[in-house]
């Protein structure tokens, strides 16, 4: 194992070497290069010159690293636990107010808008952008849907989703920028249930 | 009146002045700083140094600048005057086909891309989607919709539409982007009906 601290930039102390950020840098560069699902703790470690059990004992599972290397400020993976947990003919209901929630703080925001607009024109970053969305959380809610065509369904749900998060809050359609959170819910959720429970 | 070819760029022949390009130049500059409503073919013929009705002489409508001036290769208005046209309880289904097919078509997806990406990041590029999108678009299939709310529901048809063009196009998230036409139109637009006619 090679220590950390190895490659020191310019103004850092000695002895307070920042591996966290290392690793995060690290983890930022074979993201983008490879996207989520071909990107291991061990490469990432690797290219930050660490142990990959530091890599753990910092931030946990791979997820938890590319939540902090892309400064999400929230866990898409949690979010996404809590919109799978509940009625399944609520789960439409849930995902709006979630999405929504998550875009409406421009916090919350910013790097998912980050994420979006390097992946129009970028292919790695379309790519890392992809596997975001249906390895993080698609992925979650998959085992609740049943019938034909559940992964298609699912990435519908999600077109409908960041479409209007795009048209609210970045394009700033009137009125759907204006709109109440409930007004969106009202006409939103019940469309997309279409897809959660296509007979229901 | 000022004469046409006022600025001579390198290269230009004299007796050939490239009026026409002038007059697309002036149009981009005049539509990124104020957006497509405030913009007058009045402006864009000052800005270019011609006689507004040179403007009318080259391309007709505003619109019709927009369109050359914004490298659209289709007429995004004649698209939406179809779209309108026909039965409205079958409205949903032509708007996905016509939006599928010039999405599906790289020379004429790469425009919107532009005008996309552009509109992520920068204010006035996002005011001239905005207004492109409800001016041009929603604007002519407006007058078919009845019932409360009828520019928010038309602005969600366009979010799911439009989400859907960046998950299958640009994102490229499977099994999306490898879904026949067919199969999206079957899921699509009886969810987007819901929005054409809530009770129907």
């Amino acid at each position: 194992m090679r220590g950390p601290g190895r490659r020191r930039g310019p103004g850092r102390r000695p002895g307070a070497p920042d591996t966290r950020g290392e690793i995060l840098g690290a983890a930022r560069a074979e993201f983008a290069a490879k996207g989520f699902d071909a990107t291991s703790v061990r490469a990432i470690a690797a290219r930050a010159g660490v142990d990959p059990a530091l890599v753990h004992h910092y931030f946990g599972t791979k997820e938890k690293v590319f939540v902090a290397a892309m400064e999400l400020t929230i866990d898409p993976a949690e979010l996404a636990e809590t919109v799978a947990a509940g009625p399944v003919d609520e789960l439409a209901e849930r995902f709006v107010r979630m999405f929504l929630s998550v875009w409406g703080n421009p916090v919350t925001r910013a790097p998912f808008l980050a994420l979006l607009r390097s992946a129009i024109g970028h292919e790695t970053a379309a790519l890392l952008l992809r596997q975001f969305i249906t390895s993080i959380v698609l992925a979650r809610v998959r085992p609740l849907l049943d019938g034909p065509d559940v992964d298609l369904r699912l990435e519908l749900m999600a077109s409908h989703l960041v479409g209007t998060a795009l048209l609210r809050y970045v394009i700033k359609a009137e009125p759907l920028a204006s709109a109440s959170e409930d007004e969106l819910v009202a006409l939103v959720a019940p469309t997309l249930q279409r897809y959660v429970t296509p007979g229901g």
